[in-house]
Formats: C-alpha cells, sequence, structure tokens
C-alpha cells in the first residue's frame, strides 16, 4: 500500500511555450510500452544539468556533460530510453550514445552536441541499436506541444505511477509556465537505472543565471531525497528555459524575478523528487527529516540521512513503532564529533520524545504511536548549537522493499 | 534459515587460570533466563577496553571509561546485565552503574573503580536496581573457573545462538590459554542493545602492550563486521590478561612473543565477531568483502563498507542473485573520488565477472549465479592502485531481517 502515490493527470501538465515532446514504442526491452521520449526546444533555448557523482557513471551522462559543454547550453534536444542504462558498456558504449545523437540531431537538423542522450534500464547490456535508432523517427513524427503526459509515462521504469507537475506565475506581467516530469522509485536501480528529472519553463533567462538557479532547486529537491542511501550510475536533472514568455530575460540573481522564478521551479523539483519517494520501492510511509539549529547544513545533512538511512528505523516506521532508541543511536552515530546528546530535543510530528539525553519527561508512549501511524510523519531534531536548518524525505523499509529487489530480475 | 551458526559447546570453552564466573538469574526484564554475569580476575591482571563511539554512549560506557582511566587497568571485576541497557537514562543512570559496581566492590572487597559494569537491552527505562543488587550476591555464589558456557548465555539477547571460543598457544615454553564470548546479532539493537566481546588470557602482558594488542585485534574483528551500519551505544570489547600463565611478562611490542599472542588473541576476536555476523538478524548468507590492492586502509574500508551496506546489494545476496550493477554502482558512490572504473576487477568467489568498467567478457552469467547459491560468499575488489587491502564481514538482508525489526517491540 503506498502512500499518497500522485500521479498527475492528463490535463494538469501545462504546455510550455518553445517545448515540443514525442514518444514512441520501441521494444527496447518490452513490445508494446511507450520507451523513447525525444524533447526538441525551440532555437535560443538555454539548458543546464546535474549529473550523478557515481565513478561508475553511465555512457549518456559522459556524452550529456561533453555536449553540454561544447555547446555552452545551446542544447536544442534531449532524447531518452528506458529498457537499457548504457551503463558498464565501455568505449562501445560511449559511441552508442554519440551515435544516437548523431542519428537524431540529422532528423531535426541540428548540430550533434546540441542533443543530450539519457538511458534508463538494464545495465552491463549494449544498447539494441537497431530499435533505438528506428524509433528516432517515431518520436520525431509525434512531437507536438500536448505530449507532456505521454513524456511522463515514456520514461517510467519500475515507477507504479508517473510523475509530473505543473506551475505559472507571472513575471513583469508575462505568464510563465513551469512543467517537469520525472521517474524513478529507488535512488539507484542499477538494472532499471536510476532517477530522472526534467523541467522546462517558457521564461528568458541567461545561461549563467540558469545554472545558479539549477543548484538551488536541485540542492533543496533532488539531493534531499533517498530511499535507500544508493545513487545510480544514470542520475540527471536538466532545466531548460526556453525564452518564449515575454519577459525581459532574467540575468541579475539578485533581482525578484530571479527569486520568483527559482521560487517556482524548485517548488516543481521539490514535487517531482518527493514523487520519487512516494512511489519508493515498497514505501507506505512518507517520512521528513527535519534537523534544526545546527551549526552548519553539513551537519544537519549529516544527522538527517542517518536517521533517514538506517534500516532499523526504517523498519520501526513501517511498523508504526515510535522506537525512540533507534533514532536517538542514528543522531549518535551521524558522525558530528562534538555532539552534545544532551542539549538536543526530538520531535515525533508535534509531540516532544527525548531531551536531556533521554524520553523526555513529558512523553507518553501512546503519543508517539498515534503520530507513526500516520501515512506522512515529520521526525525533528533540534541541535540546539546553530542558526542553521536541513531536510531530507525519505520512506520506510517494507516487506515490498525486500521482495522487490530479492525478485527484480526473475 | 540462519547460516552456518556455530555455538561452542559446553566443554570447547577451556577456564583461563585467574578467571572466575558467576551467573544469576536476576528477572532483569523476563523471568527464569540467566541475565547477569559477574567476571572476577585475580590480582594483578590487566584489562584494557574499547567502546562504541556513538555520541548516545550509555551510562555504563562512561562509567567503564572511568573506572579504566582510575584504576589504570587494575581491575578486577566485570559486571555485565542483559534485560536493560541503561542507556538515555541521563544522570540517574550513571548512578545506578556507579552504584552497581559500589555493590559488587563491597561483595568482592574491591574498590568500586576497580570494576567494570556493562548493560544490554531496553533503552530509555531505569535499571531495575533491586532486582540487580540482588541478583549480585548470586553471581558471587556461583563463581567458578568452569563457568565460560554459561557466561556467554548469561550475555545473550536476540542472539540465536551464544557465542564462544577458546585457542591455546605456547609462549616460552608456557601454554597460554585464551578464551573469549561475545553477543549480538545486529551492529545495533538499541532496544535491547549492542554488541558486547569479551576475551580472557592467563598470559602475562605489560598494560602498555595489551593496549597495542586490543587496538590490532579489535580493528581486525569487530572493526570489521556489519549487518545493518547502525552501531550502538553500549558496544564493548574487553581483552583481560591475568599473568597466571608463568611466562615472562610481555612488554616488547617488537618481539615474538607479543606477536604470538597478539595473534592468536586477534584470532579469536574474529571468531566471535564474525560469530555476530552468522547471527545477524535474518541473516541466510555470510559475506566476506575483500578489497584489495588500494592506495590506503581507508579508501579500501569505504569501497567494503559501501558493497556491505547497500540494501540492494544485501537483497541481491538473499536472492542469490549475482547483481554485477548493483556492486559497481556501489563501488562507484563508495567516496573514492579519483577511482578509476577502468581499471578495477571484480570477483564473486574466484569467478571474474567485471573489468575495463563492465561485464568481463569471459564471464557467463551461470557462474555468477552458481557462486551465489553459497551459504558463504567472498565477493573481490582489485583496485590496482596501491599495496593495501581491507576486509569486511556482513550477511544478507531477508524479508525476516524486516520481520525481526519490524516485529521487535510488540
Amino acid at each position: 500500500m503506498p502512500v499518497n502515490l500522485i500521479a498527475p493527470d492528463a490535463n494538469s501538465l501545462l504546455p510550455v511555450p518553445g517545448v515540443e515532446l514525442g514518444v514512441a514504442k520501441a521494444h527496447i526491452r518490452k513490445p508494446d510500452r511507450k520507451d523513447m521520449l525525444v524533447l526538441k526546444l525551440a532555437e535560443g533555448a538555454r539548458v543546464a544539468g546535474v549529473f550523478t557523482k557515481n565513478r561508475f557513471c553511465a555512457a549518456p551522462v559522459i556524452v550529456c556533460k561533453e555536449h553540454l559543454a561544447k555547446a555552452g547550453g545551446d542544447i536544442r534536444a534531449l532524447v531518452v530510453n528506458t529498457g537499457n542504462a548504457n551503463a558498464g558498456t565501455g568505449e562501445p558504449g560511449l559511441e552508442n550514445a554519440r551515435a544516437t545523437c548523431v542519428e537524431l540531431a540529422r532528423l531535426l537538423q541540428l548540430k550533434p552536441e546540441q542533443v543530450l542522450p539519457f538511458s534508463t534500464g538494464v545495465i552491463l547490456e549494449p544498447l539494441p541499436m537497431d530499435r533505438l535508432l528506428a524509433g528516432l523517427p517515431q518520436c520525431v513524427a509525434d512531437l507536438n506541444g500536448q505530449r507532456w503526459f505521454d513524456a511522463a509515462e515514456a520514461i517510467m521504469t519500475t515507477d507504479i505511477v508517473s510523475k509530473g507537475t505543473s506551475r505559472q506565475i507571472t513575471l513583469g506581467g508575462k505568464t510563465v509556465t513551469i512543467t517537469g516530469i520525472s521517474k524513478g522509485s529507488g535512488m539507484i536501480h542499477p538494472n532499471m537505472a536510476t532517477m530522472l528529472g526534467y523541467v522546462a519553463t517558457d521564461a528568458a533567462i541567461s545561461q549563467q543565471a540558469l545554472e545558479v538557479l539549477i543548484d538551488h532547486a536541485v540542492n533543496r529537491s533532488f539531493n534531499c531525497i533517498t530511499v535507500d542511501g544508493d545513487t545510480s550510475t544514470n542520475d540527471s536533472f536538466i532545466i531548460m528555459a526556453t525564452g518564449k514568455a515575454g519577459n525581459a530575460e532574467i540575468s541579475d540573481v539578485a533581482s525578484a524575478e530571479f527569486s520568483q522564478l527559482q521560487d517556482a521551479v524548485t517548488e516543481v523539483a521539490i514535487e517531482l523528487a518527493q514523487a520519487i519517494v512516494r512511489d519508493g520501492e515498497g514505501a507506505t510511509k512518507f517520512m521528513t527529516i527535519q534537523v534544526e539549529a545546527g551549526r552548519d547544513v553539513e551537519e544537519c545533512r549529516k544527522v538527517a540521512y542517518a536517521i533517514a538511512h538506517s534500516p532499523l528505523i526504517k523498519t520501526a516506521f513501517f511498523a508504526s513503532d515510535p522506537n525512540l532508541g533507534r533514532i536517538l543511536a542514528a543522531i549518535g552515530y551521524a558522525g558530528v564529533d562534538d555532539l552534545d546528546v544532551n542539549a538536543m530535543q526530538l520531535y515525533l510530528g508535534d509531540v516532544l520524545v527525548a531531551e536531556h539525553g533521554g524520553r523526555a519527561v513529558s512523553y507518553v508512549e501512546e503519543q508517539g504511536a498515534a503520530v507513526m501511524q500516520e501515512a506522512e510523519i515529520t521526525v525533528r531534531v533540534v541541535l540546539n548549537r546553530g542558526q542553521t536548518d536541513a531536510t531530507v524525505w525519505t520512506c520506510d523499509f517494507s516487506y515490498d522493499y525486500v521482495r522487490i529487489n530479492a525478485d527484480y530480475r526473475s
């Protein structure tokens, strides 16, 4: 029983002027499912990307980075396939990723470096290039501004629901649209790899400002989620800005317009990232781990991730067990060397459960047990040693997590 | 179906001259089970200890460190209770741990600082001091050199089997005995806490040499195991040397005798530590993660722990699935920033499964699948960038892991 899975409905994803999408059933791995997406951008679009830090990064990630550097953000098309991650495929894998870009560039009359390739699916197997290349003209023939919903479905792998959301804001009197889609249901599926996120807007923004914006957005969204602590070979997050909204180009990152756009894009990114956690393998609970009053973001995140990664805590949440000991122990081993455990407070929801190094005097276990029954639970740790906060979102660990990951390849 | 659980039999644990043990059923938490142990050392014994680095360390750990510092290793008794960890209990918890030492010191005519207290069990609850103090004279009345097997049982909590082993070596013509016991079945049970290990020998060794020896032994044994990556509030490892064997006191850490003793104690510690992994919650497989040819121990351990802690890898092992992708991805995110993934080799058992950044050309999946059927599996990663190796032992993640940890408090 997954928690609060929110799939977009077909009409909720707003077209973004300057963006066309086309999908195909290319039979990359399984017959009769949408498994390819081409996204075409109008001339003048700006693109920025953030990629996995895994040393085993996949061929398409390497090619994306090369092309972004070479084209300087002047990217005009994206191509995504599911079914095969083109990871752990060595030099032939790089050649296949490049050949895919060359072919799509030919079809769309672009330079190859104006195309970004993405792959997700089984790893250590060669891309089926014949079927992939045959899918490209189908995607191109399908290109249309209204296809976001199909695009969200085309990039799914083990996802239970598709993931997408839209926002509109007004910038200097012009309506600006932001639409994003994502996929993923663990932080990693090296077999059926990966977290992918794509956000497009018609706002006009300079390349430099867009690169500031993407760091802000990803650090508050995709970099704050974890299902099992693993990161993938193919994780990618892309922001595209077509400039078709007609607002004056935003280049000053200190301007109100920049902040407004940044906030809206970040909201979209957070919703897309949280959707991945809600769809976490076997998840029954959505957990927000909020660490407050730390000295710096690093120590807050250490504590939050120690809690979010602990299998003991995640199984306790699955069991709706307000197991304070496991949370306190995780805080204790988070790696904040001079942490004074007697100075901190721990809350489950609004209930103060621990302080002065032990159970709070006012705490009655029934209160904690009531909080643990909820499908969405906030764990708050107040370190009381600084001014900084950090938040991480995660899900619980259930029998189904083991089942899904143990049975995956059978 | 736990793997290769090896319980000692009653006669396999050899008495150590200078060590007496006594157990009691004190009803600390549950009736009619051995739940207290007193271990008494002859005058002149040397004792060294290593404790949890968790910031939430329990009251007995704090008192152990105080007493070891104050008595300078001249410790004459240990007292262990199960059923209650005396952790997260604040100042009253410290007073209870100290009061326990005072009372045992009175019964044995020692100074309180010559007693080390240990507790394991539920946390955040006060020690039941009336029952605990009533148990002490029972333990004292039971003191006997032959009671190692009962001692191993008395310190069990969620352990399926008791854990103990003995060795004998000859040092300068004298027979030296080493006997150890341990408990634990996850690296942490904050509710029923902890990994405990006790090793005693009748060898004569100086305090300074003993402290060198304990670091060596613990770094190659208890510090190389992980069940779920969590560390506990109460983890403790103690080495005791009574000096009754009659060998010339070992004080030169460069001597052959020191090496011989160190090797034998380390062997005992490894066996005790591995027994904890074999008894890991829900474990069906025992995994040895061996990382070779790294630049330093730190990077080898990072890679080994990334593999050993990955829930995706652990569930794949449970499923006997030779899922190379998950292992390669874990190596990739282990945090060795300049790791060249194309230079390394990965072996499952004796089978070369990956090299040059992808699947080995010679690899046939049936070979990997055959290795994965074994109950004991070695994963070897050859980094090919230095001279250093490191080994970590762990177990798989099964449905039973979730069941045990989700149902634990019910």
